[in-house]
């Protein structure tokens, strides 16, 4: 279902490999129907004697049709054939990670109840085999936290910025010119396609439901070229990250631009590419990087999660490995950190007037709510009598620096709002 | 099998992580019996109701025993265990990779003959999922080519030269008292160790049988802190890599210390992590990265090759996924390139007398032999009336330059043997 750019991957996989995946799996898989409103369009694939139709319903009302990709996207139909598809019995294979963050709990259920497999090994990161990797691989960890650069989009328009000095709006136009960001490109930058994808990782790495609503999260519209070079001087790389982390009871769950030491192999990961860092108790620190969307990686990962139920309907079984990697009766919940409570180190720029007291008054603000600092820069391009005054943290409470924040901004030495980015260079 | 560092620390997840495991495979692992010679050595794991015993055949003659994990190591009484307790019908866990790389076809046929898994996740890469990667997730893809940091002691060597200018020797030293180094270090050192994981993975990735000794093998000993510095200099990083690539109706399959350029993620990979980098044609290229070896990183590995296996047994099916990826029945026979066909670019440092003609006379030979040079740094130390002279040729085949150094070491312009290291910058 949705004969679009994915779909029309998953088309072509289906179709060229025929003779690969019939060897590899041990049975044909069949392509019998494909359904889009657009019948018109042509995706350059041969596709024999697939039938390609306008009318959902001859995909789900069809009794020989075993499984069904939704390559539709968007919450309102897919989800609406999803269902549908599920009751029917017919196992389900998506991409579709807004649809998973927010109605997730309710698909799986549906699933189970009617004992068919959901699969969403495109969802996150791509062709990164990070699903099966939290749900099979790391079976015998307790994950302490994730890391990952999970849009492509958003680390394309970064690196630009690294790499050419362009401005965010010039780096924003290049990579939709380049056909990786869209004309709407809010779901990408301000950092709720990043946020999707956490909330099922997240899920998936701790055995919990989490609500999106409580993900805290932060785009990278207010990203500058100085911000980068500052950064730099300090060592660190700015990259948007998907923060999954256990903490005590709580778990933390954020999406910002955070700044990452050179020593992190996640700071050399460059223009539209993903990769996902995780710390579980046995293996340590492992990593995942690859195309996290596009064409074909994005098919791969569908034939993936395609070969793995063809394999189990081969085997007479069903639902191998829990959807969520944990049985449903032992999905725990676990409350996400508030913002305030959080600690961590701060990366601050504020724009600040030119005149001998200044430091001395937004340390003295910040020392006295225990917030020290680690390193400063004074310097570069005065603006209208401004200097931009930066400064390292060390670690600190989220709130005792909003606080401090709020005050210093009361003063009459700075103007406009302060830059706040976080740190974590704890690998 | 085998209760030394990686068999404790697969006692020591079963034990510890038993209600993590049962949740999420559904049913509990019990760790029934243990066999090693030393039965004295206190691992340190609480064995409860678990037998320690110092007779084999109370494992393989036990019938409620479903799973056996091997990790003796070594091809002699390891090998002998594995096949008897296949032939008796017992599924086999092993991080075995000389004994697979020797010896795989035989054990995975007898494997097939009893209708019993054989899985190997930890032979490679640690607790990298890339046996599952190749075997499952990658499962529509053609793989293209494999480059893979696959031997954390070399990695931790060529890393300790890179940082510190350590010599080779000091740089061994170091890490044998680390433990990242045997007293007797050949086997990793000289490259057999990585040649033996290449072997596993070729099979998997390209559906073909491989015989070791058909692979190209250089360890890291003549590595000195000098070539490192001049890679550095042309912007490249020397790595021991584990070469795998489809070249026409071949494959080439090589280890070799290699010059790779800092733009390759593989470049970062540093101290005794390992990566692995697959380029396939629906992917693009994927990187995986983790601690190759240790105690709880091995186990990790080892217990989601039991997990999957404790699947299928549940749901009463075996060798769910072909155990070399593609049925037994289509593995095909596909040649290892000869070295001296291979086309690839060249760093070459040669001892040369400083006067004037050295450089026209080696760029002679290699010209009169169509190997183009790319850029040439002739500085450094002098030291008896000696200058190295170090080269970047642009691709030209083995044959060739092989055919050049010949020359170039029978004139009276160079002393001693010329340092080759092949340079992989097509990423």
């Amino acid at each position: 279902m949705g004969y679009g750019v994915v779909g029309a991957g998953v088309a072509k996989l289906i179709k060229e490999k025929k003779k690969l995946l019939e060897s590899r799996i041990g049975a044909v898989l069949n392509l019998k129907t494909i359904a889009d409103i657009d019948t018109a369009t042509d995706r350059g694939i041969e596709l024999g004697d697939t039938a390609l139709v306008n009318d959902a319903l001859s995909i789900l009302d069809d009794p020989s049709i075993d499984i069904i990709v939704e390559t539709i996207g968007g919450e309102t139909i897919a989800k609406q054939f999803i269902e549908t598809a599920l009751d029917r019995k017919k196992h389900v294979v998506t991409a579709n990670k807004a649809l998973l963050a927010n109605h997730g709990n309710e698909l799986v259920s549906m699933a189970r109840t009617n004992r068919v497999d959901l699969a969403f090994e495109a969802s996150c990161g791509g062709c990164m085999p990070i699903i099966k990797s939290l749900r099979e691989s790391l079976v015998a960890n307790n994950i302490k936290s994730m890391s990952g650069i999970l849009n492509g989009t958003c680390n394309y328009i970064l690196t630009k910025i690294a790499k050419d000095g362009s401005s965010f709006e010039d780096a924003l136009k290049m990579a939709q010119e380049l056909g990786y960001a869209e004309a709407e490109p809010s779901l990408d930058i301000d950092g709720f396609d990043t946020a999707h994808k956490l909330a099922i990782l997240n899920s998936l790495a701790h055995g919990m439901h989490i609500n999106l609503k409580d993900i805290h999260v932060e785009g990278i519209r207010h990203i500058t070229p100085d911000d980068i070079a500052f950064a730099r001087e300090f060592g660190y790389t700015i990259k948007l990250l998907a923060i999954g982390k256990i903490q005590g009871d709580h778990v933390e769950a954020r999406v910002h631009p955070t700044m990452i030491p050179d020593s992190d192999p996640l700071s050399h990961v460059d223009s539209s590419m993903n990769a996902i860092a995780i710390d579980a108790d046995a293996t340590g620190r492992t990593m995942l990087y690859g195309h996290g969307a596009g064409m074909m990686p994005t098919a791969s990962a569908v034939l993936s999660d395609i070969a793995d139920i063809a394999r189990n309907i081969i085997s007479g079984i069903t639902r191998r490995v829990p959807i969520m990697g944990y049985p449903e009766d032992n999905i725990i919940s676990r409350p996400v950190l508030p913002m305030s409570e959080l600690y961590t180190k701060y990366y601050l720029k504020f724009d600040a007037k030119d005149h001998p007291g200044v430091l001395a008054e937004i340390s003295g603000i910040l020392g006295a709510r225990n917030i020290s600092i680690k390193s400063v820069h004074q310097r570069g391009r005065k603006t209208d009598g401004h200097v931009p005054v930066v400064m390292i943290t060390h670690t600190a409470r989220e709130a005792w620096v909003q606080d401090a924040l709020e005050q210093i901004l009361g003063t009459e030495t700075v103007t406009g709002t302060p830059v706040v980015i976080r740190i974590e260079d704890n690998c």
